[in-house]
């Protein structure tokens, strides 16, 4: 049996835990070949692969990033582009897939399946988003680090009797802010499930100012006023004419200097969120998930993609994993609300 | 509505968040006041309180340790105990009890229930051996600070082709040192629960120094060799006539430099695990927990653990919580001896 | 003996334990008593005091921000400031003061000192860019924060094939540019000493590019390109007419783009890096100033500041140490240029 | 020209950080060719090599250990060993030699340089005590290991109203445990260099003992008490006869306990302190000493150590470098004796 390997989309603390686990598992329970592709579905797309044996995943479980590689190439935008995987794997010999990645990857996997690949998925994604998992590897990496930046900023905002916004990743759902707004004990956290009011997020930071601690408010980059509130102003975007990073922790920061006459900065974590070396959780995680995906392709259990539920891995249909996202509920969000203000 | 709040048993990072949650929600949500009892069951016992209000626990969140300090004093062993702990109560107009702490804190805290002190428990273990709960605050932490360690040693010991013994906390249950183990690619893991082979592990240590890494062997202070295989010294008592912490590390140190001819040394993690900031998941839980506690004694449901159960705080009847103890299954072992060698 | 003591300037980790060294050494050693003053020279102006005692520095030395708070009051500025200032000591029986700040707080003491305040300084920047010093305590911790956050950008960028643009602390002066840069292996350094050349830049982001490792930039925020080359955009400056932090930065990435062809990001480390723990480097150093600055107080050596020369703490005159800025002298950055590309 | 390059004696951060800085700067200024000989002076010795070249370098700055692997090997204890060298490196066209590397390996460098053998050193001590240099790479990011160990055993030990003794790393000096008490805010720090009194130190616990806080005690393994007061257990060795680590701060523990009544617990950090990735300090020291090092080459000043003086990197007399041990001075000592208690 050979089987075949590929990471797909933004970078992710523990891939490469999940790519030594399907190797050294593969190879030592089941005796399996492995090739590692190149650079997401590009790899398979045009036969791009590297060699995958114990000796390449030697010393990489504590590395982030991905020995394989990553893009955003999308097989479906691409005429032909199932075909050609097709024939690649039949030329290579690849007898089976797992492919590790979020919503798109695991949905070209999906429509693969649908097309007689056979496929097994590993649900990835820094923003804790992907249904029929209580948590994917990456997101408590994001949260520690996120935790650790508010934790700094603290001292310096009760200084400087300053508020501060820490923008956060998160464009669909707010789990990052969440988590790190909770574990850091921000004094308001926003998120794009639920559209602020800014007339009460000013109520919050003037009623901190009050105290000796200062404010610190947790924004995720999707979170956005409620309609009409506060003018997003359209200078934001970069000169490719995408809405710049950064740009609704800066707005909230001059919102409430005008508001309230206090200062207010904003930081944006950015990409650290994202890369370098995976918490002890996102590693076990990680491993788990990469030896049950290697055992599913074993069961021959294809289509599916590995998931935690409580503290056990199971497999659910790829299909149901990437119909929906998963977004904050509302009594999750209020949970975290007792301790605003 | 008068709360009286106490920490019991070891030091645990998240107790602060806990307590702090209990107060903060109390106060907003439910109007309550708090009394602090000081050094777990002790402070009832002797009506030994402070005060605990919102400035109290302010800024506490990410502190190790606990404000309202700790001890090990077990009522049960006290004649009169129940009796005075109720009078105290009764005495300072408390009517409900928030019972943080581990196996003994919760048993103590049942029988009082039992004897019609109104009480709600929060589990705590840096051992995360309770059952019915998916995992204990303070666990998450140990298990980042011993991989942290380990993955600083795994360097150490290829540099000097050397064999290095990690001896993490663990005295019935193995949680430790598997997910510490798993985390930060130990070749070997020992843990109570398993009885282990002296020549197999030996054997792994061998195998291990063919390749151009050096082995690491994660062992549970509480592990142990197969009966007879392995003279546990008697020299290993301290002075008071208690086993020394480090005694399996050491022995097994000496007995792999015996029988392989390489040096090994072992490190004690020691009391390093238990304290300073909690991980974010920590915080994040400890302060769940901590809110549905008080819910919980809102709602009147007494003689109940909060718990975690996959992403949801639960409430379990104490009688279960404290019944038996939760030790690694069979299978996550097998699923971590995957790695070993 | 009472002496005043005064936090000015930005946010710095160390200057907590700065506070403890004097008060601990002042009242053990030659039993004198403290006031503090708060907000910088705000609160010598407007007597402004906090209590400073033993238990008020109990546990402040691992603690990030001030205890005594600071403010960018500028006394030179206000008319009659140094007289208000003068009258305020004398009525509180303050006889002699500790100043610990930057360039524009020692300035101000030097003044005060010509007009026969009995004063010491204590530097503090975060820069690194005080004359007479060989470091300032705050810079340590700064650089290993860049330095983390580089490390973890690394994994990022070879993932994913991009170049990623870290933009640090310093306006006029290179130094956490230069340390973290080399410290994490930056492909290019910028800092403000040596305006750039962007084709140059470029030409190392290429080269790097050809390795399998991906090209990161450390840029300093007072970075700029050599005359003309680089249009820096106006839309650059927030609603308050500043100019925004993260400018150089993001328009580098945009450049890079657009010459290479390839991603570029850009990350923005902000105040992170002047918040909370200090390293141990810096409350070491931290600790020795503050003890020796209170020594000076004894040995009554006012309109000195105390600053490291090697490994000791000596005393130099106010008015050398505040004349001109510490900037990275050309064999340091051709030091660090070795590595580029 | 031919570089050879070699490491010797204990692990310590920073060792692959000049590795990395011969090598690069070698190959790009100077168009040297290097040969990496394995495991300390066993590898010239037995003719042993590795390639070292701009890619077996690449991506070592930040990991600790030693990618040529180190031993004790001790050149001068071996009949005919020095000229077995002198053999080894004619054979393979080596022309020069940088030796990094602890007293010993400086030792012998020297022994090597008085026999003609154009050699290089390169100072490594994770203890600090080499003289003629201001500090030794290694120690920095040992100081942080522990400072973060003794920050996290603070909670522990005043939520349990316990003493912790912290043995660190130091047999001959006592500098570790000088920086990683005063930055941690230990309460009594025994070095080497001066013998305790056992009385003196249950004073300051029973004192600190009055306040909420507890006491830690930070030991070097070498500090021992002034002469017959504490019998130091002739059961302390090991199966091999040596002395074990961790005897002196658990005999500590014992006589608190004692003394005392009072709980008291022991810490040994051990090797977690020399391994893993180096903190910004190191990286940054270690690249500049690698670097002038191979520059020293260049200028053909053989017999010389690269050293740090201040914050310039110079080159002294391998002989003066090895003479005398660097011990932590008095003044040094009093320095941080204000803060016990």
């Amino acid at each position: 049996m050979r089987v075949g390997v590929l990471t797909g989309g933004g970078d992710c603390p523990g891939l490469n835990a999940v790519i030594r686990a399907v190797v050294r598992k593969g190879i030592k329970d089941y005796g399996y070949e492995f090739v590692g592709f190149r650079d997401g579905w590009r790899g398979p797309l045009e036969g791009d692969t590297m060699p995958l044996d114990i000796s390449a995943v030697r010393g990489i479980l504590p590395r982030g990033g991905t020995i394989l590689g990553s893009s955003r190439t999308n097989l479906m935008k691409i005429d032909g582009g199932v075909e050609r995987v097709k024939d690649n794997l039949a030329g290579l010999g690849v007898d089976a897939l797992v492919a590790i990645g979020g919503e798109d990857t695991l949905g070209v996997a999906r429509q693969l399946f649908d097309r007689d690949v056979k496929v097994v998925g590993v649900p990835k994604t820094i923003d804790n988003d992907l249904n029929a998992t209580d948590y994917t590897f990456g997101f408590d990496t994001a949260v520690n680090i996120a935790t650790e930046a508010i934790d700094r900023l603290h001292t310096t905002a009760e200084s400087h009797h300053r508020a501060l916004i820490v923008e956060v990743m998160g464009r669909h759902a707010g789990w990052i802010a969440l988590h790190s707004g909770m574990a850091a004990g921000a004094n308001v956290i926003l998120i794009p499930e639920r559209p602020f009011d800014i007339g009460e997020v000013v109520a919050h930071v003037e009623s901190r100012f009050k105290t000796n601690y200062a404010p610190i408010i947790v924004v995720a980059e999707g979170a956005h006023p409620k309609d009409g509130q506060m003018e997003l102003s359209t200078g934001e975007k970069d000169s490719f004419g995408h809405v710049r990073l950064g740009g609704i922790g800066q707005r909230l920061a001059e919102e409430i200097e005008s508001r309230t006459g206090k200062e207010a900065r904003s930081v944006v974590l950015g990409h650290v969120q994202r890369g370098g070396t995976p918490s002890a959780f996102d590693r076990v995680l990680a491993t788990r998930l990469g030896s049950n995906a290697i055992a599913a392709v074993n069961d021959k259990e294809f289509g599916k993609m590995v998931a935690l539920q409580g503290t056990e891995i199971v497999r659910v249909d790829l299909a149901e994993a990437t119909e929906t996202l998963k977004t904050v509920p509302t009594e999750r969000y209020e949970e975290a609300e007792v301790f605003f203000g």
